[in-house]
């Protein structure tokens, strides 16, 4: 059966049809770095995702539940090993393809609860991005995104995780967890109105300036 | 004068008025980070940009031209320590609020000439999105996204950097030089087109398994 052929509900079921999922970097700031990584991923439960490493990212492919569960593994992980770490994030849904989206005639937008995270009793100080792009246009969409980017801004304040609006992102600050699943929900909000939505978050953990903030 | 009343001319001219910037966050894999970032952030030339360094990245605001010298200095002074770095990268133009675009009905694109790069003769693997956003659509502007997209991968194919389409990414390879200019190039050729056009790039230097590149 050819891509073109698959009914577009298919294609928004199967999170790996519709393309979501994460590349992760992990920047760990001692010469211990491999030993932190390694034992970190090896702590992650990867259960239901296509984990793939690289030397410059780990892509993860898989639903979203997962993938905020692997995460939030992972970066606990590093956090608890105390060292200084930078932690990169960038999420995807609904555009499996690279360069070009592979939905031909688009899927619409994917519709899924938003997973619930784990407090982890680690501090982040975090930079988000949050995109929804325009290749939904083509399935009769017409989302409003500046109200979809205001509902993910509101749940961060109620949730206590907004800080502030800096240039080009929005800083979160708490719980690693509670940082990780402000992105996811916001991400997959958007997402309920807009089929194809990226995300980029930066985590700084145990960095020598939380030492007022360290637990 | 209100920002209301600007002409849109004046705001596309002005850099800083236009949002052009970047962010970065430098991660070094060892314990003498400290170290090799200041010596690295003393090194580069920050002549005719705006500079504020925060715990999670550090902003820069000021002209294409400007911010590609900066950030080539930097990333190559971190190289040239022989320290294995993650080095993350986010550009945008055409958007100086935050969560809101604050160029009231739109200031349209602005086009400059693609900035010169600087062979470094330093290895570096990149991983590249690229992401023209559909805010000048109150301008009249109705861009063509794949075309610009597809220019800028070809650019990266013709100097040699392109290596491989990857999930919601570009794989790029090469001196370290010609992979931040080849970003640049894209990123503000996209902008020819569309007012507000943001890039992620996460660079790799020094790691392990570059070996068989290491120059």
């Amino acid at each position: 059966m050819s891509e073109t052929t698959v009914p577009a509900v298919d294609q928004r079921d199967d999170p790996l049809r519709f393309g979501v999922g994460a590349r992760v970097t992990v920047a760990v700031m001692t010469d211990r770095y491999v030993d932190v990584i390694m034992d970190a991923l090896r702590r992650a439960d990867a259960t239901g995702l296509v984990v793939q490493t690289g030397d410059v990212s780990t892509y993860l492919g898989g639903a979203e539940p997962e993938l905020l569960r692997y995460l939030t593994e992972l970066s606990a992980a590093i956090a608890e090993s105390g060292e200084h770490a930078a932690i990169t994030v960038h999420l995807s849904r609904g555009c499996p393809g690279e360069v070009i989206c592979e939905l031909p005639g688009g899927a619409g937008p994917r519709a899924v609860e938003v997973a619930p995270g784990r407090v982890t009793g680690r501090y982040a100080a975090a930079e988000w991005a949050l995109y929804p792009l325009a290749d939904d246009v083509r399935a009769g969409v017409e989302p409003d995104h500046m109200r979809d980017i205001y509902a993910a801004i509101e749940l961060a304040k109620d949730n206590g995780t907004f800080r502030a609006s800096e240039h080009f992102v929005t800083r979160l600050e708490g719980d690693l967890g509670t940082v990780l699943a402000t992105v996811f929900a916001g991400w997959t909000m958007v997402g309920r109105g807009v089929q194809h939505v990226t995300s980029h978050l930066t985590l700084s953990v145990n960095s020598p300036s939380h030492d007022h903030v360290a637990g």
